[in-house]
């Protein structure tokens, strides 16, 4: 995977039959996660073949049943949203939607939503494809996101240090409290104690929005990833203001910051008789990129110091596991707490909110679809989760990011009813 | 005063005769205080003039005179250093040395001296101004410079709230600790707990060289103060993404955070097709200085917090008695710690270091000028510093920003045996 997630395409070929599906509309993308069971569109003669993929719960649930499959991710620019409902028209749950001509099976038709979007976009959803969207609250989906990705997904979380990755065991005994933070246009930063238990300590509106916004108007970039690789090619010191410009190349170390620290971000622009046209836009990109990461490092420590929280995941798109960027947070993390408290990264960053969306739908309305992801409904054990999913093999993840995963629903909910009445 | 300090000008005009100087060589801009007996130049003539205004230290110590005068404040850009040469080289101290054809009297001319710059441009000012900049540490003299305007200069500190000044009657038995957040090209946040009692705890890079940086390569602004004006005519939500950006109008009220609130900041330019050129220069200079004002005040906050610390004082040049600036500094402490920390301002903003070097002298070499500025040695009373300092009108200050004071300086020190020396 590596941070690269699949970006929506508008191909009809694909044959995955949804069954279910979240989405998490933020200022400037849409995630979407869907589970689906690999099976061609779903028709009242195929629905056996999906019967056949279901299995009693292990601990004999008689009022569930289990469904394998894969969870998939996929993500729009929300200025894009026309390619996202594309998508989802290309889509079987959609392709279900839009071929039902029953007015009161088209209401029918929700989905779980979370972020700002949910709200703004209903209208958009409700008449373009005929969805209404469940919303769900922000914060929660994301700690319900992080939390089932920590707990039951193998190396999902890892440290950035010199340059190496390392996955990290994750004892779910051992998990909370932490402090969650995720970036995207802005910055929300959460002490989580527990499934479901948490609060919003701290944000940012200095983010990935910030970085993109001021990363157009300075370098003409057309996109985040541009951006992101033209920094991979600056020098930050071009732009910087570092210890040593002002030390006459001396360290001011009594301080503890050497001649190379930052002293002030885009400081050389101030005494240099340039204009924007006279830098490399490498560099101006490499300068932003440090100074958000660094900023965001900084207040992330703050809030963890002042909960007492050893630990820091970071999710959101803006670390797309770009190496600079995560080195960065590392960096500053472990600058200001003095190597007490560790920056981690998750490898599904991104859909922290549709993976917790997602989740909610257990709690949701029984006239659809109230699933369960099976893992998350594991009894606790003293021993390490991951390990145990290791071996059970139970969630697996493939190398597009998709997670191999079974899916507990309700016995009174049957995939192919809902075909049956399209 | 208001916020109005004296640039650096080439006027030889000037009759004041400078007994003392101190300088604070930062990144960004040169800080100069000096103490003026408001002479003229002294001659061996002239130097019973001088000596008529000293007066025996009330406390009868007989080792010490006293000298009535004033402290000037003056500033240059760090990258037109030349004109602060050039200024220097007009005033009395500068022709005093000037006159000076022996090279040890020459090599005698000492002034205190503090910032990055006083070791990148040490040989500058011995080649041009035969002077030696005598360091002070930076952080030490911040520090000794905001607790003299806190216990010696009355209305010295203020809050901003809600469009309105008002001044805070500072209880020396009551000052420490407390938190000094300088911002200059960068920002360093100090905790101190009493005279030379102090801990650099926090900083951000992200302080008044990237506003004047970042704001330069944006709207092609000449200066720091052209940059605020254009932001005092501007509106941040053509720039940044507000929380009812996101949620199509709504407040997002379940984390305390209005429609108006920023979301992310620039985070609007990165869904429109609009370039740089297509974005009002006012419009972007003031969401950039909201984006820098209220991250200082978020990560100040937190400082505070974390050491118990309930005011906040702010200086360095970044604020400039700008309403808005303060208002968006205040507004951030207020907003982060519920109304339990408040920020406030001082008038002699940007001057901390220089008039921490300045109260230097009492500790530095007895062959040059060991004074001591009388205020800082007066015995400590139970009464208000501010109200005993008012009311015997020992320290004031005038429109210009100058304080009308009185040195006292060592018996082994006579102003006109330097001057003899010339």
């Amino acid at each position: 995977m590596e941070g690269k997630r699949i970006d929506g395409k508008l191909d009809s070929s694909s044959d995955d039959a949804i069954s279910h599906l979240s989405i998490d509309i933020g200022g400037s993308l849409i995630k979407i996660v869907y589970f689906s069971t690999n099976s061609k569109c779903i028709t009242n003669d195929e629905a056996p073949a999906i019967s056949k993929e279901r299995q009693e719960v292990p601990n004999g649930d008689l009022n569930h049943h289990i469904l394998s499959g894969r969870l998939y991710f996929v993500k729009f620019e929300t200025s894009k949203i026309e390619d996202c409902i594309k998508f989802l028209s290309f889509k079987k749950l959609q392709q279900c939607g839009a071929q039902c001509h029953h007015s009161h099976a088209v209401d029918k038709i929700k989905i779980k939503a979370t972020g700002g979007g949910a709200f703004k976009f209903a209208d958009l959803f409700r008449d373009k494809l005929g969805i209404t969207l469940d919303k769900v609250e922000e914060m929660e989906s994301l700690v319900a996101g992080a939390n089932f990705l920590l707990k039951a997904v193998n190396n999902e979380a890892y440290t950035y240090i010199g340059g190496q990755k390392e996955y990290v065991q994750i004892d779910q005994n051992d998990l909370y409290p932490y402090l969650l933070v995720n970036i995207g246009s802005g910055v929300s930063m959460i002490k989580v104690d527990g499934d479901g238990k948490f609060q919003r300590v701290s944000g940012t509106s200095v983010g990935g929005g910030t970085f993109l916004g001021l990363g157009k108007l300075l370098t003409k970039c057309q996109s985040f990833d541009e951006l992101l690789e033209l920094s991979h090619q600056g020098n930050n010191r071009v732009v910087d203001m570092l210890v040593g410009d002002i030390y006459g190349g001396l360290d001011y170390s009594k301080i503890g910051l050497t001649s190379t620290a930052i002293a002030s971000s885009f400081g050389k622009a101030i005494s240099e008789n340039k204009e924007l046209e006279d830098y490399k836009p490498e560099d101006i990109a490499r300068s932003l990129l440090r100074m958000i990461s660094n900023n965001i490092g900084q207040i992330a420590y703050l809030n963890a110091l002042r909960f007492g929280l050893k630990r820091i995941f970071l999710g959101g798109f803006f670390i797309r596991d770009h190496a600079y960027t995560m080195d960065t947070i590392s960096v500053a993390v472990d600058f200001w707490s003095k190597g007490e408290a560790k920056a981690m990264f998750l490898r599904h960053e991104g859909f922290l909110g549709a993976l917790g969306a997602f989740m909610n739908y257990k709690d949701g309305n029984a006239e659809l679809v109230p699933p369960q992801l099976l893992e998350q409904q594991s009894p606790k054990s003293s021993s390490c989760i991951v390990d145990r999913i290791h071996n059970s093999t139970r969630v697996q993840e493939n190398e597009n990011g998709a997670i191999d995963c079974r899916l507990r629903v309700s016995s009174s909910f049957k995939i192919y009813d809902e075909v049956k009445r399209c």
